[in-house]
């Protein structure tokens, strides 16, 4: 990434001097109206997004201040393919956090996804005709 | 319910002694033939659709024959609200086992429902619109 393309965040330091001290950029609250914005876009036109977090110059105590920040709500989901997938929805209903593992479980990417359900966590009707081949030769061998 | 409600399967106790010993009424592989219908008319039309497996003679046998039978899928995702469901997807995708809770932890109603996701996955507007609220609320605060 050409460095021009870092956003920069200018830190007064007598202003935040005690979030610097923490770890924090000051790129996190930044994010955060992003998210407002892409919630609005979502209500107003159904359009969903994703924020790739890796993609994003944001330090641990950001991610985790974000992360406090946006809470957790209701719905958790877990989806077990090559690695395993969590989607937990924060506070905020339609804004979700996705964390992606590897086969090791290390962390592959993350990102808030802004959408009423995360794609990962629909059926795909290709899926579902192979799911009912499955079930009609399960049905088969009973008779 | 009145006893002619119930659907009675005969079963032949000389084929099927040994499953009437397991406590199997006969009835599970019925509700299979069901949910693969199910899942015919779901890819046909879109149209989803719900069992209530409280509402049928089912025994614990066959309830635990059915589990086994339709498997573990790749999604499990978990909603807290008074009680905590949980909604899991079976080897079938778009086939999902699904347990509600009460307050106390005890099971109150179990369903499979057949759709691509269930509708308690997805975040409703006006929650959505709630949420934004109270993100522009921590918003405001931050400045």
């Amino acid at each position: 990434m050409p460095l021009d393309a870092i956003p920069i965040v200018v830190i007064n330091p007598s202003e935040n001097s005690a979030a610097a001290d923490r770890g924090l950029s000051g790129n996190a609250p930044v994010l955060l109206r992003e998210i407002a914005q892409l919630t609005g876009r979502l209500l107003d036109s159904g359009e969903a997004s994703a924020i790739d977090l890796r993609a994003l110059p944001l330090t641990p105590a950001d991610l985790d201040w974000l992360r406090e920040t946006l809470g957790r709500g209701q719905v958790a989901a877990t989806l077990e393919a090559e690695g395993e997938s969590t989607l937990t929805e924060t506070v905020c209903p339609g804004v979700w956090w996705v964390t992606h593992h590897n086969e090791n479980g290390a962390v592959a990417s993350e990102f808030i996804e802004v959408t009423f359900v995360p794609e990962l966590l629909k059926a795909h009707p290709d899926d579902v005709r192979i799911g009912l081949e499955h079930l009609e030769l399960l049905i088969s061998d009973l008779s």
